[in-house]
């Protein structure tokens, strides 16, 4: 990946902004595109070249990346009649980093292909903070020597970089992320509810648990966070539902049956349902609450 | 707790042997009895003095330990004919390391209080390595004073040693731990189900969600066994029904609704039935996969 190849970027929201910066201190050219135009307003100073829709950005670009919203955004983005597919130039690489559906990715790769452009699935973990420190874990499904060419790209914003198989092999290593840890916080959330309920301090309790078998990132990170009524959202609840209806979905479609996950979600669904889908993730606690009419807050 | 003090302790299984041996080599005197005398053999060869009854090593010790079984064992070692307290001494400090009912801890306190002794309950979690060891994480309950003064007992086998409140809390936090273990194993478990049934090599999967925010103990340690399908226990499915059994009771009577501990529960006593309670705890993965109709092994 020389620095002479334009490099194309669609969404430059909370991730796309700092990932985009990493990739100008870097020394790429960088074209940007985004649904709303002023959350480009600092790439653009900082030297970016706009352009107003997906397919402008495709035919002034070798590589296109895209970091955007639901799977019908990205559908749209490919698809539509302003889309990537409709604008790129052949021999193309583009590469999805939104997290979305592993058969979306799937299509996306096989249309690609017809058009003489390569794929890769690229989703990330590792969240905003990750974004901004260049610490992202990246899962790559697709071809193997493409996903090999563009690790230059990747390694100026992630740390923990793993290629994971055929095109969808990213989206589904996602989707395994996400359902672990669906389970990890319904652990958690039940565990600090029940220790509030038996009167135990919930800072003492994490003293104790936290560095044995029921250790875990939720554990560390999060339960602190619930312990002192604090919601405010590395992850929303309304993002992490879009992430297990897809993983439902998909394990549906493979006949797959995961009822902790079903579970979860249907939890989840109760915290939107109270109008709090923009809380964190960690508001599992607040509808495990509700269920016992408790109310520590 | 000065080392002319004569310690009790009964229960010289898997976990209480190493305890013992580390106790010998502080130089206490340790008193022993368990159920099955083969099983203290090494330990009298070591220089423990045994007894036949809880009763007698009660009458001859200044504190008394027990890490026994379930909660009818530790019941019946307490107020049973020949049990501890029909044996003890005035002033004794009695200690119990098993993990049962919190509200039988708080029995077993109020009943010490009216003979003129003191109880404490302090379950360990770190399993049979961590009792090798002597990194056992212990998380106490009853008098901070009592706890305070057998703390150099605690100090010779364990290393997280944390005071959780009145009686009861040590056995109270012991259940948290495991509720929290309960969730992390069905997202682990679910997790990898996905990835196998989407294709994905297992332990790629591990190296891209193992650092982020689905890391955990049960992924780190677990999660490679069920990969190369090693189901061998290092806390048995048995055991772990035990737990879940007593935190799901302990909930319901505090009125406390926990369903993802439940279903938990549910697919363990499903292991059970398929007769491979024996099985360390990570075999919640054989339920899943038959419940999908799998069979990765």
């Amino acid at each position: 990946m020389t620095k002479d190849k334009a490099i194309g970027w669609i969404g430059t929201g909370l991730m796309g902004s700092p990932m985009v910066k990493h990739l100008l201190n870097a020394g790429y050219k960088v074209n940007v595109q985004n649904r709303t135009k002023s959350k480009a307003t600092e790439l653009i100073e900082l030297g970016c070249t706009w352009f107003d829709t997906p397919a402008e950005v495709a035919a002034n670009s070798d590589v296109i990346v895209t970091i955007i919203g639901s799977p019908a955004d990205v559908e749209e983005c490919y698809f539509g009649q302003e889309g990537i597919i409709n604008g790129m130039k052949s021999g193309a690489i583009l590469i999805d980093m939104t997290t979305t559906k592993p058969s979306l990715a799937i299509k996306i790769a096989e249309v690609a292909g017809m058009h003489g452009a390569q794929f890769i699935d690229a989703p990330v973990s590792g969240g905003e903070v990750g974004a901004i420190n260049g610490t992202l874990s990246i899962m790559i499904g697709g071809d193997k020597a493409v996903a090999d060419s563009v690790l230059p790209l990747f390694e100026t914003f992630g740390k923990n970089i793993v290629f994971q198989g055929p095109a969808g092999s990213g989206q589904h290593t996602k989707m395994c992320n996400q359902i672990t840890i669906a389970g990890t916080l319904i652990g958690v959330c039940e565990g600090l509810l029940y220790g509030f309920k038996a009167g135990l301090d919930l800072n003492t309790l994490l003293q104790s648990i936290s560095k044995g078998a029921a250790g875990c990132w939720s554990l560390d990170i999060l339960a602190p966070k619930i312990a002192k009524g604090d919601y405010s959202p590395g992850f929303t609840v309304n993002n992490f539902v879009k992430d297990l209806g897809i993983a439902l979905e998909e394990a549906e479609a493979m006949r797959l049956s995961l009822p902790g996950l079903a579970l979860v979600k249907q939890l989840y669904l109760s915290i939107q349902a109270m109008g709090k889908g923009t809380l964190g993730n960690q508001a599992l606690y607040l509808v495990l609450e509700k269920l016992s009419n408790l109310n520590k807050n």
